[in-house]
């Protein structure tokens, strides 16, 4: 999607011009995975116009391989990000109806050729809202990870100005089938997946461990991962992390406290910190809780939806407490 | 709609930031109208978020009254525009499907409030390939315009990637029933309005004169106006003027020869100003004639799709015949 | 008039451009009730030609009437603001001698006209400092006020560089006369107005709830607001309002601790949204003074003079407390 | 002065920021002198708040000598110019009017310092045009030139906005008295000095040949400059120059024809250009006049009000007959 | 390279800001003939900091492969490019002794895996002037093409800022036996290959063909490109393009004359419209010849070292002749 | 050098432009004491390009007297700049080996003119790691300063990106023998200068108190000062300033908590605070103190290398705690 986003913290009414980016849950992650070290591809369909050029562009400076993005329609999906500033809060308008990933097809992928090498496979709930299309094209996808053994992280992100709850739930139910990593908060886990929680437990971080540990015991999931955010102003937030295993454990990391330079993408450079650090050891968590949360504080300091930190700058950061004196 | 336009001759695919204005052919006809000095009234429908009030506060910064314009949807149409220059194209890519417009209703408008005090009623072809129910309120203010005696002008604008020319005749035939002032060219009147020319003319200049003169003889238009164009470079063209009057008689002005900073909207400048000669004297086309000219050659020198040029600025440059001295 | 920013904290000696918008006391209050729904109509005088366009144009974009600005001279007040950051402060450099406006005469205006339907007038002390013909003005169209039972609110706003205490203070006691709502802090009332203070009262509060007392007892005066602020640093304050009834009732709000981006304003803002909410509800000030604080509190996070916040806006800055989480 | 200067074309009523420059007739000839290799002296009175330290560091900057600028009061003048394009004129827009230098003192200045080792004094007429003040000082300088052999040119720069042909006449006939160096047309000399042209002759070019060699027989004036401009559009000019020796001997170059990035100072440049030749060889004024033309010319190519060119860019320039291959 | 480029016509000197992009000779060749769809592979060496990486993903975006390029040193070749305007000429500053290109040594690369499958080879002669080791590296590379029968392309691009002819001859000499297509003008082949010319010639023209017949008599090379170039201003070129068959036809093109927005990098546009042409057909260079006249005047129209135009926006510049009316 | 900075935070590797401004240990003191009220002269060896010429300008415009600024070679160095945000650091990128100042001689400067009429020396460690030939001329300086008592400041700056540890200990502890005012915290003293802490001392103050008394008993240093920071975030930090007198007397100011806008040259503007506060008082040091923490405090609040605040600017500061209240 390209991302319209007025420069100075001016609002979209009063806007002279836009900073144009290219960004999108899936996309954020694999751009920052990149950065991170590893080989990506991103499975989309995009316009074949230049909009549709640009963003494949993008795509390419960051070293995601694009050679399976499927091209045709007129429409890029877009939104316009207000940014926010100290008690005013960052605002997004979506103008994605009809863009050109809606009009993709079962078979245009060669699921085989893509899937038979894989590592991982991430998506987000906002891909499954687009279009009957694009489900239809999911499932195929987390079909052929489970033929080829490639291991599923899933993100709700529920968006309630795409679909309703009834909406969505029959589906979330049927992912979750073949998710190994989950990202997932109480609502999600206990609304869309419809797990109850028990009425005695009192604080939300108890009902979340209880749902989520109930959850993990009639599925396939082995993780469910999370931040929980405090949100002081728009430029200044606390965030921390959490992941439940599948045993039971539960693991924490944080607050941090940070300023916020670009909102957008933090959930999804958490993401990729979480699949960076599980890539390097699935079964010990808490060095992917720490990375990923640090990953997503870093994310807030870059403009742009994409972290594009090195390993070695998430590392810094970790081992410096993010004291960020300068580095000369 | 909302123009987005890379800065500097950036292409699409490149551009890290795009400009934003408002446009729109009969937005702009308005904007320059109301620079001009006259009273305008804006028709239309906008989304009820804040690119709908951005686009309504740069027409009452114009000066036009937006007290009609209806509000709901939330899809603003949008055009980018690459700003060719010399021998590379400019290229305009339009995003204006679902736009909110198209959600008009026939009721929403009061028409006899709206046109019972009114003098011109302007309109160009592209409305009406936007939607059935945008030419339904289309042809209720013609009708209105009929019972109130408000003389109207139309703009062909064809464009061949809205609608096929087999779907347009039907409804600019019909148009053309109420128009007083049609901006055409011999495409227009000849295919579409299937006004057969004589095959032993030879040049375009001929046929045109011919077909209009026609044209005129079976209705009620009473002026055919337009521009022959010659694109030198995307930079550097030349523009001639002509007008043909119901009793056949034929004026012409130009070709002056320019340099392009914006190419965008030199039609409507051109409309606008025709409109605002013929307002001052619409039996003598000759003064509208050099107006509209000169209205559309400056407009050509200012960035954005409306000419913001005060009458004395147009009659500045017909005096000078565009020399252009410093003016201390 | 026309204010001059460098951007980027850059100092005024150093900018190589100025970002460039148009303020001014009256006309940022009457920008900031239009984007509050309310109808406004600007009363002025600028020059005639492109600086007084320019100026007229942005009242238009922001809804405001400005069938009533007179045109005449050459000169526009301009200002400069450097804008501060941490520990150093913003300066304000001022242009504005012998401005268009104090070429005004007492019988440009139409008063019973511009009156005659109105609801509420403001006036900023600044005015009256400008020259003895723009004082006969305001004077004329307080008696106009008076004539038409239109509501009338005073913002003190003294400057030492534009006039001296004893030059401002027959002024002062005159315009008390006619007003309403007064904004003024204690050095306004004691000094300006000469209503002494009790000797026994300690706190500045306690003073200035005694003196505001006072005063309303022997004027038509209703209300006494306004602000206390504390500057931690350039970009970092806290701001309290305060109001006293005529009853003697003293009603508070905040402090509210916020990080600014645009510094000026932010009085003007505050009047605004008092206004906005005496309109709805005289007789009850607790509304109002809550809606004044956190319009207020929102213009410093909003680059330009004036609050283009729609009621909506501050009124969820008011629920969540101005938490300003992403609003998607 | 400041020069605001909207970017990219746009109007001043349109600009939403200005870039900002300093300039003013004899300091554009000071700084493009200075570039040239000569040590420079700039006398005026600006004031003492950051828009005056900004005006004194951009001459600083270039090399001028600002020792001699006294401090005080509070306007800087200022101008606003409009950057026309094609057949759209450029504008300017003066706001100088009780600038800091209309203040100025006939003693403040140590006349016997500054000129006892000076070896060229140039003036403008616009600084006899500002205030009484100011022509006194004028008169001062020119008297101390005389005493120490100085040698002084002097630009008619006639404006009528600023004062009348009756009210400039006598200062400029009194001027004369002082003058070696004259930049001059046929209305200056002949209108403005009242030396009258013989009707028989019938071009401009042999009027103005005539009247000025009929002043330099009565005065001590050694030479008369010019150049003759034709203005194709806002964007494409011509440019020659002219030159009477006292002996009657007329020098021409050119005309060139050339792209304009900005206009303003173009007839500085001149002037700096001939005084550098005329410091060179003051008797063969033929390397002086195509020395003028060519850093004329080259003023027009660079954003700013006066020249920054070197002597060495400046001699290429006429080698190549302004060819302008790239030089890698 | 990083290029550092002032906006808007600065000089230099006077320059607040820098555009930068990254360019190269090869480089520049390798992204045209990408965005014209073909496989590219670039080879170099540079820091391994935040600079290389950046000119690594600058490639990378433009589609060519990265993954031979070297990383160490901390230099990376730079250079400014002062954007001349009318009679002022571009200049180009270079500041890349001891980039880290300098260092690379001959057994970095694997050539055989490189150049096993490789179709065509590029190489400019600035790339041998830098270094030693380079040099030692090229003709590794030259070795390797002919093992595996790739095409060698050469430029000549001989600059005297680097090397003396001296210098440069035995290594030109040494190259030529390897080349398939030279892009030469007379004096490549004349001074620097000391094939002599026939004194009874008169034209450049006839005595480049006779040299150039000469030359591909004794080598293998089978083609000698080039172009003429006449420089009106630094904004204004006229460009037309000649080839010379090893069995001495010879085939011209143009002259097209055009607008200048950035004049780098437009022989490396010829040079890679002449490769596309070839590669398509290698024995009528006709075609090739057209095309790469056209990719050149292209890339003058666009900022960047590169074109970055598509094989469609070629052809349809050829179609049009470049006439450039705007795209709908 | 020239210093190259992405605008808006963005990362080096992301930035498509910097901002340029010159800046340099040295230059930066002196520009800052330029506008504290004295009169500087700087001495360097600069590129005779527009480089080298654009860094003189710098200079000159802050009214730094550069007429011993030698020119020659054609390397200016340079260096990067990414700002941090919250937790993420800034970070400095070199690029100034073989810059012009590396090949100055020993005889290029006329030592006796230059310093027979000077008061004070500042020089900064970071000269004497560039070259031998740079250490040869600031030992002829340091002699000069001998001879005709000159006060001599320094400031230890070790960098070890430019040379070990081994390397440059001979040449500071040859320097400190010229020393009158030792900029120097425990690191230095201790390892560099090699004087010896007593182990029973605990905290870093303790010891960096015993060491430099210990140093000044056996020197001529009269002061050692220097700050401590805490790095709270790359945009939030703490400094307090230390002083310890010849005669054991310790004198501290602070800690003042701060936003950053730009964190370079805060330790030049701490320098040139110093030197202010010791040329109007050499004995008492506590004025001093005061006065560079806040002249340090406030550069962080400006774009650029060096402080421009004048000597008002940084008293108001101190009177008013920072608390930056607008001033109107």
């Amino acid at each position: 999607m390209l991302r319209l986003t007025p420069p100075d913290y001016t609002t979209i009414s009063e806007a002279k011009s836009f900073i144009a980016n290219y960004g999108g849950a899936e996309a954020n992650v694999l751009v920052s995975l990149s950065h991170l070290g590893h080989d990506t591809v991103f499975l989309s369909r995009v316009p074949d116009n230049q909009l549709g050029s640009s963003a494949i562009m993008h795509l390419k400076r960051h070293g995601v391989n694009t050679d399976y993005i499927l091209r045709g329609s007129s429409n890029l999906g877009m939104y316009f990000v207000e940014t926010g500033f100290g008690g005013r809060p960052s605002k997004v308008l979506y103008n994605r109806a009809h863009s050109a990933i809606t009009r993709i097809g079962e078979d245009d992928l060669d699921y085989d050729e893509i899937f038979s090498n894989a590592e991982w496979f991430h998506m987000s709930g906002i891909t499954l809202a687009l279009h009957e299309r694009v489900r239809a094209v999911a499932f195929k996808c987390l079909e052929a990870c489970r033929k080829y053994g490639v291991k599923v992280s899933f993100d709700f992100n529920y968006r309630s100005k795409l679909w309703t709850i009834e909406e969505a739930k029959p589906y979330f139910q049927k992912v979750i089938e073949y998710v190994d990593v989950l990202f997932a908060n109480f609502f999600d886990i206990n609304t869309m997946l419809e797990i109850q929680s028990d009425p005695l437990l009192e604080t939300n971080e108890e009902k979340r461990n209880y749902v989520a540990k109930k959850l993990m015991e009639k599925t396939n999931v082995q993780y469910v991962f999370g931040t929980d955010r405090i949100v002081h102003t728009a430029t200044d937030n606390s965030l921390s992390s959490y992941c439940i295993r599948k045993d039971g454990s539960v693991f924490k990391e944080g607050p941090i406290r940070f300023s916020i330079y670009d909102r957008i993408g933090g959930g999804d450079a958490f993401s990729s910190g979480i699949i960076h650090g599980l890539l390097k050891d699935f079964d010990h968590p808490k060095f992917a809780l720490k990375f990923g949360l640090a990953t997503s504080v870093l994310k807030h300091t870059l403009y742009g939806d994409a972290s594009v930190m090195s390993e070695d700058e998430v590392l810094e950061f970790i081992k410096t407490n993010g004291n960020a004196a300068v580095q000369r």
